[in-house]
């Protein structure tokens, strides 16, 4: 049996969507279970009563009066809501009890949790979110896109072995192909990280990484990899700008198509079309995106998480915990010798570090 | 009258739309002229020929042989190709003979020459690219967009004036409302550079700049700002991933449309809210993007600018000169103090660097 924690309380629709979500899995997947759903348990309550759970003995309900509000910043929502969902559910992740956390609500929160309480990996110096983006042959990871936002180059090399696993694990390819996000696709391309990071996959390539190369933000979506390197700043700018644009693209489009009768006949018409496309932008399939590099499975899912989004994540969640990605992890970074190789390196970072710090 | 130097042989539709476009602005434009036309003699006089433009007293043609292929890096196309017809389209501003320079070629070549050239005007330290996006009230400028991709906090500062004096003068809007592109709205959020950079825009306010605080991929295209701050290499992202993820839709949309007849009867009902949609994401209406910050005016156009978009942008490159938006960037860089007050972080930045270029 696999222990899974939820944040009943974290996302948008908590906890009506965390819980049926959780009713969804436990109906699908006979070997998760306990589920701790932590989050108020007169409101947790009441909405397994509605979906007739309340009895299910494959949940626990564990009791938690503080949630953190998107409007929080994280550090204080961790200082000084200990008891809040979020915090709780990872706890139970540290004391062993579960094997993996899922949480939809304030990201900052369920990383500042996760890295303090469950550690980074030895070998890894930050965390990675790794986000799904849809592509033109089927899907692609972005890491990071918000973890860890100040990154020198070895930690990018460190989120590549991360994608790798994950894809190799958890997703089923058998060989991901990895591409650094970059201005151009030319080898000399980028500003100083990403032309000292194309030197370090380059060098991890002859140990059996494959990567690929530079890719733009252009061809990123035409499927020729399968994990997009870069740091979290950039990935954060990329996964907003990439859903701002869409968005504002079809806001248009729907406004315009209201200005006659005979556009919006023509578009009642053509409704099919718009409905699959919309599909391939829903994130519920995907179920979450997993924070990687600590000790420890965390799935966040977004805050509009649907029930079935949440079911997807806590199977999602559930893979990994099976396929021990954190094993094979740190095995891979080991053989990859980015920490080792790179000591010197390490020691002129924390040099620069303290210039910076004095600056 | 203002001469403008015209790279004849840059743009993937080289020397036809070009030529034709330069027919285009003489038409609309009396104050404008000489227009040199750098590039192949015969070419360029065959295409000045078929508009009828061949004996246009305004226009001079300056022979080059050499062309900057779209593949070649910036540095090996400056010092290889002396010739070329960017290259001698920007000594033409050099040497005063042309107030301006339009090219629609190779990007990285025409900043390169211009930076060399040209360049940098005192106070600044780094050129930067002023996209023009569309907003949901209008359009929006996002600089840097791949001039310089390694950049300090007091160089997104010097963009930031930058950005205002181009809205100001060229663009009309009195008070153009600047934002850094950040990872959330709060002022505690980002990574070091943008932290960094919020700070000094803050000051900045006191001295009279409209900052208006973070924003973020996902709202900048609401409306509420008008100009967008961030590094080269993010604002090249932004503009590619803008591009990337539209494109994916529309290829969707359209691949999903032609799936059965319904929903192409359907489309071609509403063909017309598509071309409207079209039209917002038409580049030729803004002509070109301005390289600001170096000494001279340089108009950078899109590589598949059409005739139109030629002459839009020979109309800013003459607003530009003719507002003298130099000179009014001088006075505002040296009112803000942003290098004056910040020697001492200068010397720091020095010591880093030193200190990264021995790591």
């Amino acid at each position: 049996m696999i222990p899974i924690a939820v944040d009943a309380m974290g996302g948008d629709f908590a906890p009506g969507n965390l819980v049926e979500g959780v009713g969804k899995a436990l109906d699908t997947l006979p070997d998760l279970g306990p589920l701790f759903l932590v989050g108020d348990k007169e409101k947790v309550s009441r909405e397994l009563r509605r979906i007739g759970k309340f009895d299910d003995d494959r949940i626990q309900l564990i009791h938690s009066d503080q949630v953190v509000e998107m409007t929080e910043s994280p550090a204080a929502a961790i200082r000084n809501k200990p008891g809040s969902s979020i915090a709780m559910a990872v706890d139970l992740v540290k004391q062993g009890r579960a094997r993996a956390v899922f949480s939809a609500g304030h990201t900052g929160a369920a990383v500042a949790s996760s890295v303090l309480k469950l550690r980074p990996l030895p070998g890894i110096e930050k965390p990675a979110i790794a986000t799904i983006f849809p592509s033109a042959t089927g899907r692609f990871l972005v890491l990071d896109a918000g973890a860890s936002v100040d990154c020198r180059s070895r930690h990018l090399a460190q989120f590549a072995v991360m994608g790798e696993i994950y894809c190799q694990y958890v997703l089923g390819i058998e060989s991901p192909r990895i591409a650094l996000l970059n201005i151009g696709e030319e080898t000399t391309k980028g500003n100083g990280l990403t032309k000292e990071t194309y030197q370090l996959l380059e060098k991890m390539r002859s140990r059996g990484l494959n990567f690929v190369g530079n890719v733009q933000g252009t061809s990123m979506f035409d499927g020729n990899c399968d994990v997009v390197l870069c740091d979290g700043f950039v990935g954060n700018v990329v996964l907003k700008c990439s859903e701002g644009s869409s968005q504002f693209f079809s806001g248009y489009l729907k406004k315009y198509i209201q200005q006659n009768w005979l556009r919006r006949f023509g578009a009642f018409l053509a409704r099919n079309a718009f409905k699959d496309l919309k599909a391939i932008a829903d994130h519920s399939e995907y179920g979450g995106a997993p924070l990687l590099g600590v000790n420890g499975i965390c799935i966040i899912g977004h805050g509009s998480s649907c029930p079935n989004a949440v079911a997807n994540a806590l199977k999602v969640a559930r893979r990994a915990v099976e396929e021990e990605i954190g094993e094979h992890l740190l095995a891979r970074i080991d053989h990859m010798r980015i920490n080792s190789a790179d000591k010197k390196r390490q020691t002129a970072d924390r040099e620069k570090e303290s210039c910076e710090d004095s600056a």
